[in-house]
């Protein structure tokens, strides 16, 4: 027990937080420490957590905490301003914010309308999709935690984009759905129970601040991409369902190929046979991203259906994926 | 239109008050004016309302609003400072809060924290509950609407307390179970949709501040009641599973025959057939009090299931049906 | 009462069978009559419904049971079956099912694997979407109600069709959600509460049976539409999210206000401002079609969000509209 | 790998047979093998279990497939024929089903009207609730694992009844509410996602085969205890609402204490702090049995509220508890 690696947690109440802690719990090299940023209210406390480790953020924690890798599940303007004391630390960072996901500041000023103050971190951070990025987050000093929505639509839409088959001019449409965790647990009257349940709600239309972020992984042109997320009643859970249409007519073996040959060694993508589809429960509390096809080759239309745990390939388990990487442990070390 | 009777709301945003709204609006004698007691915020402002009628409150709309009639949909505070204008103006009021339920200022300092000033008032305020009280209500100016939890409960314990068949030693336990909305618009931590969905729990345990009004009309002792509040995941509805023992040995004939000798000819209460039991979906969208009952002759144990919706019988259903007896209208106009 | 004018029902059972009774029984001018066509199984019979009228379906029921319209719930095989008898009967019929919708023997072979043997009532069936051919049905004997996706994607997309703004290279994705009702009662694994709660899926891609239907009175070309149908965890409600583009660029103003001309009077279908959506909470329980409009000028992307009831005005409600435009009553009588 | 502990599962296609599969694959000493007994229908087939072991079913399996202990998640009816087998083939058995639970062919007479041809496997069969029989269970060839409510409510009640504080007078009212994956997978009309979403229903009052089960650990007396159980619509999680009376007046210290004695060194039953009650969300997915306690001293009465995950601490987890028991393994091992 004593000679575990010791992970940091900034941000420990959310969902995301929580979720990692979880994760952590069951990981056999690796042992999680709440950094406690600030006091916690009474609904965040619970005699249930009692056994987990705590330490206050600061100097003295990132310093003598004996800490390899500090997370941090926090708003982007809260990772913007701590992220650079751990680093300063000498620590390695997993950001699950947006803080460093863009690489200009000036995405920061039209997306966020965010002063970003540290380009040098931008140009540093290494997005953290292992499927297209492992080799640079091993050796990495600050990895940049994808967005949930990103994760789903850059591993469905990469592989047709390397491969060249795309009818570019007919553009992408991602339809996305979410369940309320994506939206954080900050009070809302949009994620009231009431307001929730047996409802269905489009509420972002052509515009989300994750489309930048998705351009940038997955080389869609920003004219081309037509994006919506929805808002499911559900806790957990995205699904896509992305359309797009081929140059030439293909089948659906001939789409599956590629997919099959960019993700064959991947333990956490899974593309399914003719015929069948992954839905929410085919992945909630897991690590994987399941990937769907339909293709219809006289109109050359072509339908990825998408599905990842928000909070876990979307989040928190993708953060760990990413820290067993910059640690050198093994990729798939309490996510299987 | 023109020459329909007016009726007032004040809280016309809230769960009970946009219920009442539409109640109101299937009305064919009464049209809804709703008065404006506070700006509404953002959330609470839709284009689809452009067609009601609005006054700001106050006492212009009180003495020239041409109403009949205000209902108040409000905080208890609120209530027991708006009551008396209405009233002072020589208006029928129906209030919906627990303002007026108890009959002493005891009560009031006791279960509320409120130091009461109107006991004058608490002493001629009806309790609506019309299976008992219609004809007071028929002459009352202020009608205390009651609460869900006690509607339901009263409905189904008085028959068996007036006819004395109760085992009163053994006591009466009420385990209720209640949808979201019965909580309110307020935002909180416990009805986020994601701390709900998937979840049972008790909220409050032999102490809730239904628990003197349930007493009161029932006519149970305070140390023989048990009761238990509980929130379900749905937006809307009450099932009360109500335990008690006869002091002889009765048949589910025998008991049911005492609840149809009250309940004859009630348009509201339903008494269920032998191996029958309501639930939420029996109710829900109804004015109805469903009654189901399973007894045990051997042990003498009785149960009794009972269902409201809390929006409807337990709220709004049932102040309409109380107006409709204050302004002498046929009782169940709206309603069926 | 007694001179009300009696509507028979057939199939009143299912979701939009019951719904259709609860529809009637606010009805003004018009009472309903169950007309019992197969024995009910237990599951099917309560006491609550004791109070409602039955006929055993035959050619006394159609003969001497004073009926003058007839509402046909039932599967398509069935409607097919017992519908000619109620025309030779005299009687006037609304049927719910796809039995009459499309007009060839050719579409039900491919689409229902169907030898439909009356092509004469294909002929003379009128397609019940009131918005569109409200002069036909009010002379129409045999009313084809429309299927619940059909009717939100045709009045959001017929507008801009007929208008000619549609960039029709670019085609029209559809991409639709429904509540469980939508799959009818009949059990399936599909249906399990625990498959579907916290699930969302795809469960047909590019093929569906409503496709067909969708064309026709959308004037879309079958290669011009891509349509997903897919399974929100609710039980009522249609959300579709439609894209197109437009030939110019567009405003939100200027597409708004092709909308508003062709629905300027009509009764059910509300075309939301700028920067307000529907969901599936603004039409439940209603007859409304809710149209919302998210346009994007400089890309010519129009996203359309249309939101239903599919038991209301995809089914029970709008088969009342049409029952009282082919009665001559008025068109929203029961329905507001 | 190799040199795994293997566990045959027969019964792996329902709700507790694949929540044993999934816990069996994060088990360092044990790996499941798919005993197939009948051919799996469409539904329970899926290409994302094609990495799991299978054999079919029989005496070869038994005699040759290497196995040390046999699983059965099966109807009782089945496990009855079954499990005789696997005992004789020399194997251990974990019985999930009620075959064995109950210790007379009286009893299954009587609750299951069945004739129970195997009284000495009754006789002989280790009731597995390792909290009380934990000795017993290590040295058992066969054990009957719990049913799900007995579970919780035994837990309960049994310190109570042990320490006599009890007034056993006054009875045990255990108002049980579960999840619909208690219900099983079978289709039936009750278990159809729109008859349980948004509702709430009372379906086994006063008579649950679980009683006699329930009677029999905890040593309540049958004329004492009055069971309900009833339908949350949640998809997983047991919460029992237990009302019984002390002889003595008590305070939640000393009934506390009470339990703290007796489950102190349990890894998987967790006493709450005064005023913190458990629900569904702090067990779900886990392996704990969570008790919260409310007493009122004055009246005697004691409220304890208990939940458990029925798939887990209810069926597959206790199950996998008492194989590491049986095979002498860490009893928390694959499930903290």
């Amino acid at each position: 027990m004593g000679d575990r690696i010791r992970a940091g947690i900034v941000g420990f109440t959310g969902y995301s937080g929580a979720e990692l802690v979880k994760i952590l719990e069951r990981h056999r090299q690796v042992e999680p420490v709440l950094l406690e940023h600030r006091t916690r209210t009474e609904d965040e406390t619970s005699f249930l957590d009692g056994h987990l480790q705590r330490l206050p953020w600061g100097d003295e924690a990132l310093r003598d905490g004996g800490l390899a890798v500090v997370f941090f599940a926090t708003p982007h303007e809260v990772s913007l301003e701590l992220v650079p004391k751990a680093l300063d630390a000498g620590l390695k960072v997993i950001d699950l914010s947006a803080a460093f996901r863009l690489r200009t500041v000036g995405n920061y000023q039209r997306w966020y309308n965010l002063e970003h103050n540290r380009p040098d971190l931008l140009a540093e951070a290494v997005y953290g999709l292992p499927e297209y990025f492992r080799n640079v987050t091993k050796v990495a000093r600050l990895v940049s935690n994808p967005g949930c929505y990103p994760t789903a639509a850059n591993l469905s839409l990469r592989p047709l984009v390397i491969e060249g088959v795309l009818d570019r001019e007919a553009g992408v449409i991602c339809d996305a759905k979410s369940g309320v965790s994506g939206a954080g647990k900050k009070l809302s009257p949009r994620t009231h129970f009431s307001a929730v349940t047996q409802n269905f709600s489009a509420y972002a239309v052509l515009v989300h601040r994750h489309v930048p972020e998705l351009l940038l992984t997955s080389d869609v042109e920003e004219h081309e991409l037509s994006f919506t997320a929805q808002l499911l009643p559900v806790h957990r859970g995205i699904l896509e369902t992305i359309y797009v249409r081929t140059a030439e007519s293909m089948s659906y073996d001939e789409i599956a190929a590629i997919y099959r040959k960019v993700y064959n060694d991947e333990p956490f993508v899974r593309i399914f046979p003719e015929g069948e589809l992954p839905d929410l429960q085919t992945v909630n509390y897991t690590n994987f991203c399941d990937i769907g096809i339909k293709a219809d080759p006289k109109t050359k239309r072509v339908v990825i259906v998408a599905a990842i745990d928000n909070l876990v390939k979307g989040a928190a388990g993708q953060a760990v994926q990413n820290m067993n990487l910059v640690l050198g442990l093994p990729e798939t070390e309490a996510l299987l």
